[in-house]
């Protein structure tokens, strides 16, 4: 009988799974059964913009993070499959920095293209995960959330690709349960639109932080004060925007910072993180984790080393994203087929080790990228994913660092080079700060206007 | 060797259920090894206010559906329970419609009073639920959040007593995604003070709906529009507020209804109900119901027929709260003492039959309020949880119901009668509408200044 495979989640990192195992069979490939369990309605994973927050149509917490008006934060050449250009999907060059619905139809372009629709059941909630020793089968029980009922299959291998960008770390503040006035997390941030005019408070000084913050300020906001707990962001920031240390308490409306200044604001953002969160399996599988580059327990970032056959993909803190992930499903698959052994449990963790100790030594945001760019690189050396340029995306994240420091509001309106054409990105229509419609219209409309015509 | 009964949480309900084994044990009785689960941090179930919305600290959906400024909307007489009164609790006659903390206060004073929390294991939430039918034991596997492990015990019965009022129901309504302004759920709604100067329309014409607009209003919202679907409340509303049909679309900020009207709005609200929802539950044990007086499946309320050990409490629509999680929990214990015989599954099936049939034929709130009265009195004759006149709460039911027709600003200044004291309650010293400090402080207060000396 034919081994099963389940893979929790279709976003990104399932969809990269999916696709690892169909290029296998279509080269003539015995692959395994595969079941991909999707709790939304579409595919895509955090790319399915989600107008709700908190739970969904049938109960269950909302994946989405994404908020409106979002637009690539890197450079779309970083990120970029190394078997689907972006030229080759919208059959013709198109700027660096897309916004969301671009992403969104370019994961899903690459879905049709390879055909794996078919191993994708949607709108399955998982329940829970156990792993039988006697029968050496994994039970996963999903919901089968339109029919209402649960159902139980036993697989050979398990997947986890579900994400840890989805349920956020909240913290508690002092009188923040009398702020006269909205206290939210970013994961149910959606429109930049309800803080026009108000004093906005984010707390956190990384991407979400930095991005909402802009966001706020692009569709309006009076001012925007940014409140971190370790180090400033650091930004030479316009008029309008200002970082304080840490938030203190709060008092009515009056936010108190360690440094002793106060500042009247509207709204508060906690823009505080993500956990690793999995209520769905048992301990024995459960990967505990802060979100870091390096998690410990997971050989090769992938495989759980108490129980290999369960694995773990986009489990890690990122700069390399899709095609990190391309890069770990084929890993993953090729030591399903039987094509790389993996060693003793003890050669595992050694191995775990040395990359812990090595990304703990890790000073700044250039060695970040050199030591996941290492980790890219052996992956993809071990497979026949296509031979990705890492040292080149290196270097464009490296130059993207740059130029974020020198203005952290035209970053976005930087060109950069695809590793696969060799094309140089035009430059959009419309300077970032100025561009507010972010449809997929507007933006591969050649002129400004060309979107409403 | 003894009995083991687990109760899923520690609300109103699942507190009744622990009074109930507490006064039986009391009592010289011999009762079976509790345990109740509670996911909060406290007990009190809704009446925990919680600034919190989505997702909590440990990644649980959110219980609280209570929000910021809250009073009772219902008379206190209405809902004391008939062994513990609010001049017991409180020392002094208090005014008919207390805010949110001084209900909290008297339910955890009776908490106190009965020495039940010893029982409560707080942090500690249900993960699933299923039935051995080899050893005749329910499997109840929870998280320990703070000790962040699994735990699995096995009891003889289950008592859930989750609530309902919890995971919203969130219907879709056309260019709701794209609206520049905030879209709730009254689920996650706290604090009106965030729609100050804003034009606000609630879909849904019921208790959330009236409540939340009334507050909004009450806390500076430039306008209030309900939409309804198939009926009006049709109060005598005052100036800034407006009746709709259903909304139909968003465009921009326009809202268009049914009726060909448009209305310009900055917040939606979505008061539009709860779902039974117990994802914890395996499908055998699990009621699916709609919010109803008389949920089909559960004998007198309370028993599942298909496996009468598995129990819910507080699982129906109601006008009767606290009093009726009493009468139910009463009868429960006895049935689980063995003091009162549950017929055969044919007998159950055919005595909900009966009661479903009546809930069918009513016509209007004052034929719901007596049907549930009805219920009430059935239970509470059964046990011997203490006399309550359930007549005399229904009446007051009624009068209270007549209030709300004449001005649905002021019913709360109006004063009711104790059933278990006979004391007419002294009025509040503000009249609610000027109300604005909703602390218990100032609630008891015997002078509109007092508070804050």
């Amino acid at each position: 009988m034919s081994k099963r495979i389940a893979i929790l989640g279709g976003g990104p990192s399932g969809l990269a799974v999916l696709r690892a195992f169909e290029s296998a069979r279509r080269k003539g490939a015995e692959i395994p059964e595969i079941v991909c369990y999707e709790k939304q309605s579409d595919c895509g994973g955090m790319w399915n913009y989600n107008w709700r927050t908190g739970l969904d149509e049938f109960g269950e917490p909302v994946h989405a993070s994404m908020y409106r008006y979002l637009w690539s934060n890197g450079p779309k050449e970083c990120l970029e499959f190394a078997d689907y250009s972006f030229e080759e999907h919208f059959g013709r060059p198109i700027p660096s920095f897309p916004p969301r619905a671009v992403l969104h139809d370019y994961i899903k372009g690459r879905i049709e293209k390879s055909n794996v629709r078919g191993y994708i059941k949607l709108n399955h909630a998982v329940r829970h995960v156990t792993y039988d020793a006697g029968t050496e089968k994994f039970l996963v029980t999903v919901k089968d959330l339109k029919a209402d009922v649960l159902e139980t299959s036993a697989f050979d291998y398990v997947v986890c690709a579900t994400g840890h960008f989805s349920t956020p770390n909240v913290p508690y503040f002092e009188g923040v349960e009398a702020f006269p006035g909205r206290v939210l997390h970013a994961h149910d941030f959606r429109s930049a639109d309800e803080f026009a005019g108000k004093n906005v408070l984010l707390i956190g000084a990384s991407y979400s932080s930095e991005d909402i913050g802009i966001q706020c300020m692009k569709y309006g906001a009076k001012s925007v004060t940014f409140s971190y707990r370790t180090k400033a962001m650091g930004f030479d920031w316009p008029e309008g925007f200002s970082e304080v240390p840490l938030l203190e308490k709060v008092v009515g409306k009056i936010a108190h910072f360690k440094d002793g200044t106060r500042k009247e604001v509207d709204a508060i953002v906690l823009c505080t993180g993500y956990l690793h969160h999995y209520p769905f399996l048992d301990d024995d599988l459960r990967l505990k984790s802060r979100n870091r580059l390096y998690p410990e327990g997971l050989y090769k970032g992938i495989f759980w080393v108490p129980n290999p056959r369960f694995m773990y993909v986009g489990a890690q803190d990122q700069f390399f994203t899709f095609n990190m992930f391309d890069a770990q499903a084929w890993y993953a698959r090729d030591v399903v087929l039987g094509r790389i052994p993996l060693p003793d449990a003890a050669a595992m963790e050694a191995d775990i080790k040395g990359w812990v100790a090595k990304e703990e030594a890790l000073e700044d945001a250039s060695q970040m990228i050199d030591f996941q760019t290492e980790y890219v690189r052996e992956l993809i050396l071990a497979t026949d994913y296509p031979r990705l340029d890492v040292d080149e995306v290196a270097r464009m994240f490296k130059e993207w660092e740059h130029h974020k420091v020198e203005n952290i509001l035209t970053y976005r309106d930087r060109s950069h080079r695809s590793t696969l054409t060799g094309t140089l990105a035009p430059k959009h229509h419309t300077p970032w700060m100025q561009a507010l419609d972010d449809s997929l219209e507007a933006f591969l409309a050649t002129m400004p206007s060309q979107a409403a015509e």
